[in-house]
């Protein structure tokens, strides 16, 4: 007789990405498939001498159980982080720190979602993010995306068609869109959670990673001081997974009061709380001063990356392709437009690139709801530049 | 209009312990409350070590995302761990890391509980689980105890009648109990699981912590070899919590193939992974061999406490209190006999106490249904011999 799971189980899907990813381990494959930020940036010798004091200064509680809403010196740590990017009005306790960004979702879906529930979210959108709300038993709904991010108009009509528990939205260098959400249209999500009483979850892990010389628009985080009332109905979801360390798995939750009580009793059930030892090394880290430093370099080398993919992209596969250019994040969003009779269909795209040495992963996946098909997702993080030439002339002989 | 949460909340309440425990603050309350090992006892140098071994031998693995699964080499470790206390046949993939035991529990709760699903644990139990799987929407069914741990003849006539979606036991040195399930009734409670094809959960986070000479028996996943086909039906939550830092939310669970591929499935959409800087750490020190050295004075001195407890108790409190002395873990399990006119309801006896400075916890949120209000649990892991002393002539105070 075999194990009775929970019907839960019934509402997710093995990842067909998952398949793609077993290729990876084929000798010399140059991989734009990851979504992970390149070990070679991260800043080891800071994160040494954070560990270090962590455990010199406060060994018992680096070492011991601690609070389930977090350590408390990170806490005021990470609004201070957040004050730094426009938060004027962030205190510690508004905030939660979640094991990963992650789990912050997790902890959103088992605090918000009942069975049934309608939950809008971009199309394509965070394919974890899918997952995790289904396993709630959300029943999700696709808002179209542009290279400014969600359309709002549309937004606004499924709101009103599907009243749903919440909207979740990247509206900064989304994964997988890159895409970047006007000002204007920040505005518009912030009113629109007003006018509909409707939760607006940002979950915002690549808006540090920004390629121009001035940061992008605000969070929505940042913006809600501009439309009263937009704060009650705003969860923020931060990470130091891209910028300094997934290891860590260091992420937290800004969110209303009432919701930040209910997931943080959620959390005492789920992990009882975040490891205290890396989040006494984040906080040091963070103490430390050298956070300014460690993200000049990042967005310096992501954005000479980003660069070298996007001419190389359109030297080697001119209109076969089309995108945007991304201003931040680790991401290209492509679609196969099929001129010159070049392959249209990403996933085919993606086994023969496997065969000629390179990957990526295709879009359709990345979809709730009615899947593009000839898209794909190029990350441009972990290559350097003379193996991203090198990986996208392969995709010229795929093509 | 507030928000609308998800109906599972419904299903819990707000800890009673809380309240409690926010009067702990007040100054000079010896605590005999908490459930956590003491921070002194912590090998800070040997984590030190393991913590830089880490960053310098691996520091890419120990920053980067990793897989859903654990860190291989903290794997490794582990199943060794687990060969070292008589589980024969324990392979790396046959487990996986969790952030915590508590993970663990939710990975449970997450891949098996459908709302309304029955669930057998003891009478008393450990708090957090029943909050944690009444999150996922379990009917809770309480089988009872004695010092011998779970009554194996009761258990059965309730899996008979209610045919639960798996028990869930604590066998050895169980909180809040500290019973010890002898040897006869864990091959029974072995028999049941093939006989009626029931999963049962073997949680484990105090058996390392044993005052004898002799270790105590196997625990169920170290006996299962002894009982055909019980390995099936069978999984194993193990910690690095009480024995060597509950900092680091290094657990792990031992479970049948399909039950952990789910099991990781729902991991991967939970947290993605348990912090590989921890995972890291906790292998590195496992590795280093400092391990049996640190179990060895962590018994020495909770077998001290414990004794001196078990002595103050009988010489201040005499017949008004009745309790098994444990042989391992960190807890007391008493009952208030109401012997000589003494007070008998032990939440108004941690009123009184907390008035005369000493602080424990009421029995009755650990009991799933019918709670017993005579009982209490009282930690001697945090406070020293003389504390101890001090603590429980102030009981006599209070009583």
């Amino acid at each position: 007789m075999p194990l009775p799971f929970a019907s839960r189980l019934d509402n997710v899907e093995t990842s067909a990405i998952r398949e793609l990813f077993k290729l990876l381990g084929k000798p010399g494959i140059i991989s734009f498939a990851g979504g992970f930020p390149d070990s070679a940036m991260f800043d080891v010798e800071g994160l040494r001498e954070a560990s270090q004091k962590a455990l010199a200064e406060e060994p018992g509680a680096a070492l011991q159980y601690g609070a389930t809403e977090g350590y408390e010196p990170l806490r005021a740590q990470l609004a201070a982080f957040e004050q730094s990017k426009g938060v004027q009005d962030i205190q510690p306790h508004q905030l939660i720190v979640t094991t990963g960004s992650q789990q912050a979702l997790d902890l959103l879906g088992k605090t918000m979602i009942s069975p049934g529930d309608k939950v809008i979210v971009e199309g394509p959108t965070f394919l974890a993010t899918i997952q995790c709300f289904r396993l709630y038993g959300a029943d999700l709904v696709s808002a179209p995306i542009d290279s400014q991010g969600v359309d709002v108009d549309k937004l606004e009509a499924l709101i009103r068609e599907h009243k749903p528990k919440f909207v979740y939205l990247i509206p900064t260098f989304g994964n997988p869109s890159g895409a970047l959400l006007s000002l204007e249209r920040r505005r518009k999500v912030l009113e629109l959670a007003v006018r509909y009483q409707t939760l607006i979850v940002e979950d915002d892990p690549y808006g540090d990673l920004y390629f121009t010389k001035e940061p992008p628009p605000p969070s929505l985080l940042a913006l809600s001081k501009d439309v009263p009332g937009s704060r009650d109905w705003l969860a923020h979801c931060g990470s130091m997974s891209k910028v300094l360390s997934p290891g860590l798995r260091v992420g937290w939750l800004v969110a209303p009061p009432e919701l930040l009580a209910k997931a943080t009793m959620c959390k005492q059930f789920s992990d009882a709380h975040t490891s205290t030892f890396a989040q006494a090394t984040a906080a040091q880290y963070l103490k430390s001063g050298r956070m300014p430093a460690t993200l000049d370099r990042v967005r310096k080398v992501y954005a000479e990356r980003a660069l070298a993919m996007g001419d190389a992209l359109k030297r080697e596969l001119g209109d076969a392709i089309e995108f945007t250019q991304p201003q931040g994040g680790l991401f290209f969003w492509a679609r196969l437009t099929g001129a010159g009779g070049k392959v249209s269909d990403a996933a085919e795209f993606a086994k023969r690139a496997i065969e000629k040495g390179v990957a990526f992963v295709p879009g359709a996946p990345f979809f709730a709801k009615e899947p593009d098909r000839s898209a794909l997702r190029l990350s441009f993080a972990t290559a350097g530049v003379d193996k991203i030439a090198e990986g996208v002339a392969r995709l010229r002989q795929a093509s």
